[in-house]
């Protein structure tokens, strides 16, 4: 069958924009033993794509013209070669910003179609969610009384992971957005008890003054200057949570961290996050997670394009920092 | 009374060396309210004095000419004002380069006569073997089937720290060290399987072909590319404890450290470690590790000197990386 998909159009050597990107049409083959023939019902645009498509995320080389963007997306099945699946269950996948895909079935995760809409399994129940969890409740294990310190909180998983702090009795939640319009986002919807910019001048100070007795649990998704302030501001024995280097996406050089006296001197416990890890807890988190939403206790904001011929505009204002919430596109 | 005492003979710029001091007599006054004479029975010399003498160390500024050099020692008491002591204890304080002291009591620790020589309540008895405890099992908390490596291993705290991490069962313990005379110490007496020498060519290739499988606990004296070289060999969800800088204490800027993402990448946790938090536990440490000793267990090295005249020779010694073993100068 025909099939529309997004490739890279030319080498990307920079912040990735849509003109980088162009559709074309291709003719599916029919799916094979042990493959699923899906048809794509919600795509996630992930920043860490960015890094990708410049040869930059372990492993991967997904930058050469010519080739389909990789992105989570949502499926419908539409024919079964595989035992597990039938036409018209509903699966997470690697399946890329196309239409139509041939999905391996051991690659595929059924998602439970009663939770909707369907995108939210890229977002909130998804692996972002998945990611905030899994840090929080493995990593730093938040608890109560906990004052916590997040960054880049107005994405997926930021937001979730302050609002999950607080669902483990965390008496402070300040995040760190970088617009007032995230800032409005992290404050009104997820309910933190203070956003700071840090693009307005006086960001270090802010954290300084939110946390007069020191930060409890950072979580870090930026590294760079931002990690060494909240190092330089964290409580004796605080946790960081390491789990993304959003500083460092489009640089070439890795920089360096900050001196480990910093962690001597506060007794820090530092973790490396990795979701990979947590993937087999991913039915019984997006449970939890749906029965927390029923409760009022954990939101979620998306910000939705509708169509696939959308997804390279909508990507660049992701790499542009514009996004308001989870960035998904929709193929309904 | 009459005291002898050695004091900063210069301004210190670079790494002390002996002619930096100079010994003097004073005059003690007698012990007020609170206060202790004491005759110093031994003294610990110390790297971190080092970055003392230039200001380095927090707080601290003891640098300049005519300061008596600090340095923890053990007193026996010869006139006490205070209820809790009596002459003729054993203390262990701050009582600096000198032969006889006046000490705060409340600032003193009793210390446990019978173990004997008495110059080990500064070492694996005392702050370097407290230390190595509470890293290994507070901090790393080391464990059955745990694969070790440990940097400045002939060190009183790095070799007391693999051979309790042995205690607690870890079944391959590879020690970093400056020449082939530590390197011979680290085996031969404190038996840890394997001794890399870090001036040899190739270490790096070393530390990675003795951890085929990774390695669980990394223990950090050092940081710089001794950090990095055991972080690239780290097992997912290994462990390092940050315990000091030794590659640090002679320089002028704190360089940075590592780039986070290889925290997140190994999964890694890491753990600051400052010894004062534990101090409360000094003395059921002291007794348990007596009973190591006495099992044959647990072994120490000292690097003895004898007089108050010899310190400063003895210390640019230890300055140099010479000393074998926990650098002492015993005055009986």
């Amino acid at each position: 069958m025909r099939a529309q998909q997004i490739v890279v159009a030319r080498p990307i050597n920079a912040q990735p924009v849509a003109a980088d990107f162009r559709l074309e049409e291709i003719e599916l083959p029919a799916p094979e033993a042990g493959e699923l023939l899906v048809r794509t019902r919600a795509l996630s645009l992930d920043p860490y794509v960015g890094s990708t498509l410049r040869g930059r995320h372990m492993g991967h080389d997904s930058g050469a013209p010519g080739t389909l963007v990789v992105g989570l997306g949502i499926g419908e099945i539409l024919e079964s070669q595989d035992g597990d699946f039938s036409p018209g269950d509903l699966i997470a996948a690697e399946i890329g910003w196309r239409d139509h895909a041939i999905v391996k079935a051991e690659t595929a995760r059924r998602v439970d179609a009663t939770l909707t809409p369907l995108s939210l399994h890229l977002g909130v129940l998804g692996m972002p969610g998945l990611t905030a969890y899994a840090g929080m409740t493995h990593r730093a294990k938040a608890r109560a009384g906990d004052k916590v310190l997040i960054s880049s909180a107005a994405g997926p998983v930021g937001g979730t992971a302050g609002q999950i702090a607080r669902i483990h009795g965390a008496t402070k939640v300040v995040g760190i957005a970088g617009s007032p319009e995230k800032c409005a986002l992290v404050e009104d919807k997820y309910g933190f008890d203070q956003c700071i910019n840090y693009k307005e001048e006086g960001w270090q100070d802010k954290i300084a003054n939110a946390f007069p007795e020191g930060i409890d649990v950072y979580w870090d998704n930026v590294g760079g200057e931002l990690l060494n302030t909240a190092l330089t501001n964290l409580a004796l024995y605080g946790r960081v949570v390491l789990c993304g280097l959003a500083s460092q996406y489009h640089v070439d050089d890795r920089p360096a961290g900050p001196n480990p006296g910093l962690y001597i001197g506060k007794r820090a416990e530092l973790y490396g996050l990795v979701v990979y890890d947590f993937y087999g807890e991913q039915a019984d988190y997006a449970a939890k997670a749906a029965q927390w939403i029923a409760d009022g206790k954990l939101t979620y904001v998306e910000d939705v394009a509708q169509g696939l011929v959308a997804a390279p505009a909508q990507f660049e204002k992701l790499m542009r920092g514009e996004n308001i919430g989870k960035t998904v596109v929709r193929l309904d």
